[in-house]
């Protein structure tokens, strides 16, 4: 084994892991839609890491602007102004809706969320957030106690104030629904009535992804995040819309909100935002709430908030986006390519339980019995046929996103047509191994 | 105003701060110990931002080793292995005690603390933390509970188990003393009498800044250290030793904790890493804890978890520090030039009521009344002679770092000799509106 693997094993731990059963892939280079390892094989990135490089690996405008800037000026503490920052922050408010203007930068996704939280609490006075179960809103405390999937049960006993409850989700519905439509309503009512037992007065937020990202990809009904905003505005309630993975381009539009006419009070982002190129987060922030700390200070900061390096990588990749049409290609992928494609899947697999979503932000559902719609691995659980599928991906050239009984398909939002054909095939073949245990 | 200027006003949020109220200097470029404005306008940096650029603004092998990863990989995923990621948790172990060997990477010292608790409570089975009122531990929701200073207040309604202490602060004796042993050997009892009255057997962990730093760069007495270590072995407590702001050259050793011949279960840093070139902390683990996590997955991570462009940028600063004797410059600036420069500065006003520290980190404790020791500026407030001090700096070209009623003097570690003095002399003539408040 090589010099790299075997100080990773040696010093590094990793997250979310057994440290004695780990065997990571080194990777040494990417491009485009790819990675490779030291030997120089070569792997389709169908994964965009964890959903995160929308422009692609090692996009040259972003890397040249990253190396333009650490010539420049690397590093700037947070209470004074630079270049880099500012330009971030007005193209990120330029994309927001109207009346958000303003972004409190961060590093990444859980600290986004527990600033916003903290600006909800505060512009409010009052404590209690409301999130969904099936969600995932990062590993910070705040964060994790508001996220909804099994990552939160280790770590959940150190917070007051979370309250959780289900969305929409017409496939495994909560509300024994049989449409869209019911779903939708159903699952605001069900809402409601979390709000009116819990105490509408004492509810700070309501935090969504604004479309479930790692739980699944469920886009809302139409109608439903609607439905949610008219909830909140009865109550005095913010709207925190985790955009962290859906932003940015990743569902065809700048962000997943734009799809829904909604506006909400706080919008939480990072990954997208830069691709990851260098750590950034933050939060948009509508002007009520800015309003709240005009004159009064906020109380919360970080090292690096506003990064120049993060915040040039931020310029040069939405510029580039904008530039790229990259945006307008997730779009057309999501239409053309991903939604016909995973269709026939679907069709030819007994194991595929169900294909959602839009641009280049898929999932596949796939299940041990159709009709029963028992999951080929149980929620928060992994099974054989769930691993040897993903090892299979793997073995044909390709790095999949899986969660549970799913599969995502959500590789870089550059991704050529012909790529984007080859990791379904290689999908399509994999998913052998999940029909013959419905069989 | 300049366009930077002006969109920072419309679209940057800014930590700890009332945003109608600002007006922030625009930084264009750094180099060194100077940074400058867009004017040309040059500033000696001696706060070396919130101190983290340990080895200056800009320096070319760092800004170099940033370009040069930029183009080979920006980023990959927490899961995978990269040969940055890698050599940087070698070098980081290698300077770390014997027994610390594994570096879990975060983006920055808030989330180090999160993970590091994280870790000690699951390691340990209990719940509750105990740190000090002197200290600060970052803005995520765990992180700011076990903060003490104020910027702890307005956030400090989500979470349960933090129990805060005093430590040793001989200037301002919490306990009555008049020696340094005195102060340490009450400073233990008390914490020996928080450790039985709250049960030894829920403490997952004490967190302790190993030289409490924005509090005050407050070095613990000899014996201090150790006796908090033999308290935790006592009871099968982990000691957690904050080192975001006095590791990695800023006292004159790679950490504080080497001053103190103490080995703690987990060191977590950020900061002087990298000096901030790019968004990254962690955490070094002990065996034992690592070896909790053998076997069943450690629940926690982040995107960005061991980035390749943040690790890249530590494996060139440590590798720089180290051929360049940076850690050694800090140690001879404190004993040849800071020590004996504050001494004489502590000499000549009647507002300095102390003056303490070590390398390149010291605190100059101002009063209005060098007899009660009332401070200058109220505990979590200012006031306008600390106002019209910190202008006063800047006016004449420098750049302080202040809290309440002190100015730290904290320049990068690599900072001449002269421009050491420079600053000195700007901070001896600024103290004399310090004096004007006494007498
Ligand atoms: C929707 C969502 N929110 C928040 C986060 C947390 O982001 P980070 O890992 O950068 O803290 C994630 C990470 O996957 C996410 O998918
Ligand atoms: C001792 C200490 N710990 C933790 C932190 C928090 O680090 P960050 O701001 O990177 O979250 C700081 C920041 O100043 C610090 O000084």
């Amino acid at each position: 084994m090589s010099r790299t693997y075997d100080l990773d094993r040696a010093h590094v731990f990793h997250s979310w892991s057994a440290q004695a059963e780990l065997s990571p892939m080194v990777i040494a280079g990417a491009s485009g839609s790819e990675v490779w390892d030291e030997d120089g094989t070569r792997y389709l990135d169908f994964s965009s890491q964890l959903v995160f490089t929308n422009i692609g690996h090692q996009h040259p405008k972003v890397v040249a602007a990253i190396q333009e800037q650490a010539a420049t000026l690397c590093t700037i503490g947070p209470p004074l102004a630079n270049a880099a920052r500012s330009e971030a922050a007005r193209l990120i408010a330029e994309r927001a809706p109207d009346g958000m203007e303003r972004v409190f930068f961060t590093n990444g996704g859980a600290d986004a969320n527990e600033h916003a939280i903290r600006m909800a609490r505060l512009h409010t006075g009052r404590h209690k957030v409301l999130s969904t179960y099936r969600s995932y809103h990062g590993g910070t405390q705040t964060a994790i106690n508001v996220t909804g999937d099994p990552r939160r049960w280790a770590s959940d006993t150190a917070s007051t104030g979370t309250v959780h409850f289900f969305g929409p989700f017409l496939y495994r519905s909560e509300f024994h629904a049989t449409t869209e439509a019911e779903e939708c309503e159903r699952a605001l009512q069900h809402l409601d009535h979390v709000i009116r037992n819990e105490g509408p007065a004492t509810i700070a937020a309501i935090i969504l992804e604004t479309i479930p990202g790692t739980a699944g990809i469920m886009v809302p009904p139409p109608g439903y995040l609607a439905g949610v905003r008219q909830l909140c505005d009865e109550h005095g309630i913010m709207l925190i819309a985790d955009e962290v993975m859906s932003g940015f381009g990743r569902t065809g539009a700048w962000f997943a909100i734009d799809h829904f006419d909604v506006v909400p009070d706080l919008i939480t982002f990072a990954k997208g935002v830069n691709s990851g190129y260098v750590p950034l987060g933050g939060v948009i922030i509508s002007e009520a709430i800015v309003e709240t700390f005009a004159h009064r200070a906020y109380p919360g900061g970080l090292t690096y908030s506003g990064h120049p390096l993060a915040a040039a990588a931020a310029v040069a990749t939405i510029t580039t986006m904008a530039e790229e049409g990259i945006v307008e290609n997730a779009a057309r992928l999501g239409t053309d390519v991903f939604g016909p494609g995973l269709a026939e899947i679907a069709d030819r697999h007994a194991c595929v339980g169900e294909v959602r979503g839009l641009g280049a932000f898929w999932a596949i559902e796939l299940v041990a019995d159709p009709e029963t719609r028992e999951p080929l691995a149980p929620y928060g659980g992994s099974s054989p046929a769930m691993n040897d599928i993903i090892a299979a991906c793997k073995k044909a050239g390709m790095l999949p996103f899986a969660n549970f009984n799913r599969i995502h398909v959500v590789p870089p939002c550059i991704i050529s047509d012909d790529e984007a054909r080859r990791g379904l095939a290689i999908i399509d073949e994999a998913l052998a191994i999940g029909d013959a245990v419905v069989a």
